[in-house]
């Protein structure tokens, strides 16, 4: 819903300075798919000196992404992988999930491989098994945009990067990841992959459906001559409400559908909580209202 | 929750040029309560080379009020309104509906009256039979920011302001309040005052509860380490969802007390949608969802 250009860096001020963190790779880092997330990676990473390999789905998408230096070497042919050092899999959650057998074959064994998915049990389920230097990791920062031409400098700056390793994850591929991450200026974290997933259902995907049902609401309970006046009454409050609800349908739904049970479990606990403030309307207890109202006003610095 | 200075123009660009609306007032414009809007329109009426009196309860904010040059004389004596022309109660809406006997009055009966109520049936019932020259309207325009300090040049520009005329209203005096939101370059509407408290009650005191029951599900459903790990991944999609909810729970509170009722009848028809889109997930309907979500997308921009 933002509009800014997506070739603008959305930071204030001057890029920050890549961080001079020792990165392990002893070869080139490989970019399996440069969108938002895997083009700002290629462009911050090719800033830290490192060489970036990029493996993209289409030639067209190819040929931009080399114009706009997404990465120094950019094509179709997973044989580009070879000698990569590490290997980010910057793809949607439903190509991640159902890889490519050609991607797969192209994985170098020695290789350290992460992704950057935002439901982090599925993922980890699948890889674990397909890989054994794989660390699952979300790097949590994101705009509106998508595609090849979405990629920015300083997209991660600041931004949290979540690892949720296990028993079974290789240490130093982990350093190897967390070092990338430093590269591009985000703050590191881990995790349990549950931890996360609930994590995320509630801050992440719930908040998508709640604001898609005031959608609904707003534009199903007006009708006749109400449509009218709310449709011209709504204002910023509605706005910023509805923001996330509006977004990308197809983004929405495989959140979703990746992050069903803890999504479900957040549902359930957030209509506990709205049919306890329709029981104060109900009941008329204005006391209480203003007490749970207080309570939101109070808590909400902490999410910010 | 927005942090601009209260003094600062909310609106990018030069201020609006008053506009030279011809204003039937035959004397001075009374404004009791010098608050966000109150003030604002003071600031506004004055720019229009009006004559304007401010009715305030504390000295400390007559003498504050003076200052910023709200109005051209600030007192607590309710005999200062005894020669306006129109008179413009900038009220809470507690106040509003138990008005003070002594402002009762002081209401010249030639006057026209209006209000700035986010709550229309109420008033009107209340109002109707107080005052015989009585308009109930709601200049629809607001920032977080509220008391003497709040109020800004241009506040109203493009902004709806609506009256909720009846048969019993006199004509004359609505036309005097049309003519004081167009001279501040509001965006003047008309509609019934049910219609206006169902809109309202979906488009701006529905994302309240909407917002707060998020916030409160996010608090709730994260103990121990989790609450850390929630409170350190919610991003701008959360803040913009809770926006709302984590504001001002005396006004929040006062909205769901004077219109219970349409914001139950909006909160049951949001709950509808949400549970609509809950059943997709525990069906795993993912093309439904999709259509969902797709919906909601093209239906927003109708709201903006």
């Amino acid at each position: 819903m933002t509009s800014a250009p997506s070739s603008a860096n959305p930071f204030p001020g001057p890029l920050p300075t890549p961080m001079a963190q020792p990165l392990p790779a002893a070869g080139p880092v490989g970019i399996v798919g440069l969108g938002l997330i895997g083009g700002s990676l290629g462009l911050d990473l090719q800033r830290c000196g490192l060489e970036v390999r990029g493996l993209v789905h289409r030639q067209t998408t190819a040929v931009r992404a080399q114009q706009r230096g997404l990465a120094q070497r950019v094509g179709t042919d997973p044989a580009l992988l070879a000698d990569c050092a590490v290997v980010v899999l910057a793809l949607p959650l439903d190509r991640l999930l159902d890889p490519d057998p050609a991607l797969l074959a192209a994985l170098p064994r020695q290789a350290v491989i992460t992704d950057v998915g935002s439901v982090k049990q599925p993922v980890l389920q699948r890889w674990q098994a397909l890989h054994p230097r794989f660390v699952a990791s979300h790097p949590m920062a994101g705009t509106a945009e998508a595609g090849v031409e979405a990629g920015v400098e300083g997209l991660f700056q600041g931004r949290p990067w979540v690892a949720t390793p296990t028993a079974a994850t290789d240490p130093a591929a982990l350093a190897a990841v967390q070092a990338l991450a430093g590269a591009v200026g985000a703050h590191w974290l881990c995790c349990s992959a549950p931890d996360h997933d609930q994590a995320v259902a509630l801050i992440s995907h719930l908040p998508v459906l709640v604001s898609a049902a005031l959608l609904q609401a707003a534009d199903r309970a007006a009708d006749g001559e109400l449509a009218g006046l709310v449709r011209a009454l709504a204002s910023s409050g509605f706005a910023d409400t509805t923001r996330v609800g509006g977004g990308n349908p197809e983004l929405g739904t495989l959140m979703a559908r990746c992050n069903r049970g803890p999504l479900l479990a957040a549902l359930a606990s957030y209509r506990q909580q709205l049919e306890g403030l329709e029981r104060r309307l109900q009941q008329a207890d204005w006391v209480g209202l203003g007490a749970d109202l207080e309570g939101c006003r109070a808590s909400r610095p902490d999410f910010l």
